[in-house]
């Protein structure tokens, strides 16, 4: 069994009420709380040593890189982040100087957004260190872009470029909360998702959810300059195309929306974020498949995403 | 260094804005998010394999003492659990087997409560297991009973027994939500915490907070069976009183209100709450001492509660 079928498992007979908007299976739960205008946003994610970071990674970028997890997911919701607590497990082998560094990356990265730390514990952790990062915000009722709202005939875009992210990005990337907003204000989003797993594995997930098919253009998936870099010497045959594809953690934002926008879509981006790449990489179909277009002609993508507890 | 001061270090310049009622140092965060009535309580909290559970627990009991330890952070600020999200950190030897056990003790607490699971995250763990839960719920505005209200003069009350905890009742306790609610509807709750780190070092919090000092009397102490079982063969000297003053996990309400309603408090509960003790423990004081009373006068109380990280 792996991650994603064993969240499945437990996740699927989970307490509920009217309150929960949106459960388990999206980037963000959403709930009425009784905002008048609003829904509220609520996610957690951890980080731990030897799965997202090594112990000579850098405490400030661990911090900062497990904060920033969680403004990716409200901001694949097309939200505004509000407010983090933090749970921080430390091994024997840390102390309170790795501690401080850790908060250095978390309170840069908040100060950055406006988000509010309102809490912090920590507690000994016998084996590695982990950092659990519970996050809420907000967004306007109604208006909280989800995975299953795609539809056939949707443009299919993707912001930045894939692939290699292990490299360093992972740890430095940008969580596209601006980005997020500003195409929810100009434009009617379908679906949305940030990339975590893999471009290949975060599609399926939207097409699961949406009941629908994709189809990819070969030649527009933005591949990297790291996913190039990475697979040069590579025996396993792993092209930097399959690296964009299907390497995890790039943490750029998947979204479609109706075909007759992508025009718009495209030329307001390049005037809002001149340096932000912004890729239309194909189409919503109808059947529901996942396939992959090249000079050859149209063939399945096989190759899913990265996935963890594999 | 221990917890209380590296968190006092950790937690001193934390980003905050307006909408932060209370931050950092209480049993929940407080946020002003929008509701017309109410406030949002925040709160996160983990166990880990090796200092919260042992690899032999019940998983089923690790799941539930989980979300009480929230609850119960929920209960000490006068308030209603409203949703929880789940990350689950699995090491190598446990499998998907005891993950859905730890769901089904989290799962039944949570009917039991009426709170929503909105969420779940599983990620490897290379060392021990563990497990954060984040809870929202909500007080009425200007309601959130906080550690810093307490006064000279108050009577200082404890639900349940204490002490020897770790016999079981760790695993076991109610979280005290409905008992805190019929409090805060009934009586003017000047302060609360509940009772994690023992009551001495609890009590020095809300001292702490308030800037007052509390006399407690020995003979009102209410010593559990278990602190009296834990103490009878040790050679550390330790007895029920000092297990029942100092040993952790006890999650208890400890709250203090206006001496001229000790009374009426305790013929309400007598009535409401027949199975559960309430007790006045003593007063809070103008000098800042925490002092014992018993048959031979007044002492300051010198032994501290189980700080973690020691």
């Amino acid at each position: 069994m792996n991650e994603i079928e064993l969240i499945a498992r437990l996740t699927g007979d989970l307490p509920t009420n009217a309150s929960v908007v949106v459960g388990p299976g999206d980037d963000c739960a959403v709930l009425d709380v009784g905002m008048p205008d609003q829904h509220l946003l609520f996610k957690t994610d951890a980080v731990v040593e030897g799965v997202h970071f090594t112990p000579e990674t850098d405490a400030v970028k661990v911090g900062r890189k497990a904060l920033a997890r969680g403004l990716s997911d409200v901001a694949a919701m097309g939200g505004i982040a509000c407010s983090a607590l933090i749970t921080l497990g430390l091994s024997p082998a840390r102390g309170a100087e790795w501690a401080e560094k850790v908060y250095t990356g978390l309170r840069s990265l908040a100060l950055e957004y406006g988000v509010t730390v309102t809490g912090g514990e920590t507690t000994r952790s016998p084996g590695h260190c982990f950092l659990s990062v519970s996050l809420i915000g907000h967004v306007e009722r109604g208006r909280a872009v989800l995975r299953s709202g795609a539809r056939p005939g949707d443009a299919i875009f993707v912001t930045g470029e894939l692939g290699g992210s292990f490299a360093g990005k992972h740890l430095e990337f940008q969580p596209r909360l601006r980005e997020a907003r500003w195409l929810c204000d100009h434009f009617s989003l379908h679906s949305m998702i940030d990339l975590s797993d893999g471009l290949a594995s975060d599609l399926r997930h939207v097409l699961q959810a949406s009941s629908t098919g994709a189809e990819l253009l070969t030649d527009a998936i933005p591949v990297s300059r790291a996913a190039k870099e990475a697979t040069k010497n590579r025996a396993d045959g792993n092209t930097p195309l399959t690296a964009a594809l299907t390497d995890g953690e790039d943490y750029e934002l998947l979204f479609s929306l109706a075909g007759s926008d992508a025009v718009a879509v495209m030329d307001g981006w390049k005037a809002e974020f001149p340096d932000v790449r912004l890729g239309c990489i194909g189409k919503m179909t109808a059947d529901r498949h996942l396939m992959l277009r090249d000079k050859k002609g149209l063939q399945p993508l096989s190759r899913h995403g990265y996935v963890h507890l594999q």
